[in-house]
């Protein structure tokens, strides 16, 4: 059973145990600069549906499946599946869920999504409730940028300081047994508000949520930067990335020699998308991808994962309204 | 710590309470056959906001506030707020969330999310991850008529089977100790779809998922109908609650005797809301209300309640997609 530490986190004590993941990408993540760690890569971002909605509710559920099969599991061996997405009333998780046997808890992060499942699943599995879980999230470039901005065929043009949404959908399985990388701490954040009311810059809308989780698990936890290999938070691409290393410096933790972006490190400089990625698959894929895989082959053991949600909608926008923003940490660890 | 029992239900074990409530209702409810169960009736459904959004955030804010007051602890006790609603981006929650103190949870079940937030509040408190938590929700007719259907100056005429959206927020404080109602079961629903397409019968389309979560909490618990004094459905109007009556009769469980649903009940037969309310708020202040303040008189002694969410979106419905339903159920005693 799980330990409260300082204010905003758990020790999980059990070690539950990622034994799987499982990532998906659209064509342009899977010519970007970490093509090689995803399970799959789309030829068709449409995936054989009719809409983009459908598409990423079909990526969604395929993430799910294949990392159930990775696992050497069924559905019927899940206790619970953890999911949300950015789409109005997370359709691409409910549609998921309609076609898989398990219990369903549907989540609302935005692109924090995937720490959040993960934090719950875990809390989950430390507290005997379940055996096995899935946690996952996804985005599609074209349902977000339908739903949030302009239809594609309008063409507009982007921002400087604007965001590429990541087509991609992560799950990640998480059991009991086995020598796989585990969960040690979660901490939960709250939602930060600086007035940022530009869309186009949510990198700096999302900054103060990561650094106000960051400084808060180095103060529960006793730790430092230099207990980590590698702290990643989820889409604050190159401009919110930025943001979070001065300010962390200025709180006196200089995380700058083990830090990255997800969001950051997904798109190559000559793939035209200004800040970096974002989405809730931004940081599940390169967590389910990239993070883990090194992990396994041992080249980092103690991460820190970040995803961060930008908490507007096109409404709360239109009606004048800042963009609040929220991180959730969770920390992972194997071969220590 | 918790056991699970059978394929989807955890028996809480430490008896986590509920020791305080808080319901606020809009004009209409507030002269509905529920009225005197209610904390708080607004005047002004506006709530002195100048849109709807911000007023159905301004009343869940005031909820999670005042039933943290009633139970005699401040911000800083509680270490985890739960809570959802229907608007996208779950817009009301995380606006909410943002003026509070408190780490937040976003979720997404739709009308389901009082007792989804409730089971997790549930397990977070058994686990021993938290002393005090929140658990919430709200709704607003305004805001969801214009996100889900038009807005109210069109005027438009209303199906028969259609539902009217609760104008309401409720808060849930669970805590350790004291003598207060406490939550013994909590089973988590599988999402279900029949293949409704109509959104103006969303009874139809909710019922097969509180029927399934039913049977299956039944089978999971060795309970039957005579365990519990009251068994109350979220918002499945009276055309849902007729199905679910049926249908759980074939599956020989007759709850007829001890069975409301939250949405056939908090309006009167002269309010003109056809099937009857729904909505977060729904059977939130409904549970808030008349099930907690009747537990607490000692007029109910055994409960069980079941949010249920109707799963569409705009865009999901537009597309030609039917209606997935989901539905959450928690078991609760005092003075057993």
């Amino acid at each position: 059973m799980g330990k409260r530490m300082g204010k905003q986190t758990i020790k999980i004590e059990s070690k539950p145990r990622i034994i799987a993941t499982y990532s998906i990408v659209g064509p342009k993540e899977g010519e970007g600069p970490l093509k090689d760690y995803f399970d799959f890569i789309l030829k068709d971002d449409l995936n054989g549906k009719n809409s983009y909605e459908k598409a990423e509710s079909s990526i969604l559920y395929s993430a799910i499946t294949e990392c159930i099969k990775k696992a050497n599991l069924t559905e019927q061996d899940i206790n619970y599946l953890f999911a949300g997405d950015l789409l109005n009333q997370i359709s691409s998780s409910n549609f998921a869920a309609r076609d898989l046997n398990i219990p369903f808890i549907g989540l609302y992060g935005a692109c924090s999504t995937m720490t959040e499942s993960l934090s719950i699943a875990s809390i989950f599995m430390d507290g005997g409730y379940a055996n096995n879980v899935v946690a996952a999230t996804s985005s599609h470039f074209s349902s977000a940028e339908r739903q949030f901005r302009f239809p594609l065929e309008y063409g507009s043009q982007r921002h400087p300081t604007a965001h590429w949404t990541v087509t991609g959908a992560g799950a990640m399985l998480i059991s009991k047994e086995g020598n796989f990388p585990y969960v040690k701490y979660i901490t939960t954040g709250k939602v930060k508000d600086y007035g940022i009311t530009d869309a186009n810059n949510m990198g700096a809308a999302m900054a103060p949520a990561a650094i106000d989780t960051i400084k808060q698990h180095f103060q529960d936890t006793g730790t430092t930067p230099k207990d980590y290999d590698l702290i990643a938070t989820g889409d604050l691409g190159k401009y919110g990335k930025t943001i979070t290393e001065k300010l962390l410096k200025v709180y006196g933790y200089d995380i700058n020699s083990i830090y990255m972006d997800c969001g950051d490190k997904i798109y190559g400089g000559d793939q035209a998308t200004n800040a970096g990625g974002s989405g809730c698959g931004c940081s599940a894929v390169v967590d389910c991808g990239y993070i883990y895989k090194n992990m396994l082959n041992g080249k980092l053991k103690r991460v820190l994962i970040l995803s961060t949600g930008a908490l507007m909608s096109t409404t709360s926008s239109l009606q004048g309204e800042t963009i609040p923003g929220i991180a959730h940490a969770v920390s992972i660890e194997f071969g220590v």
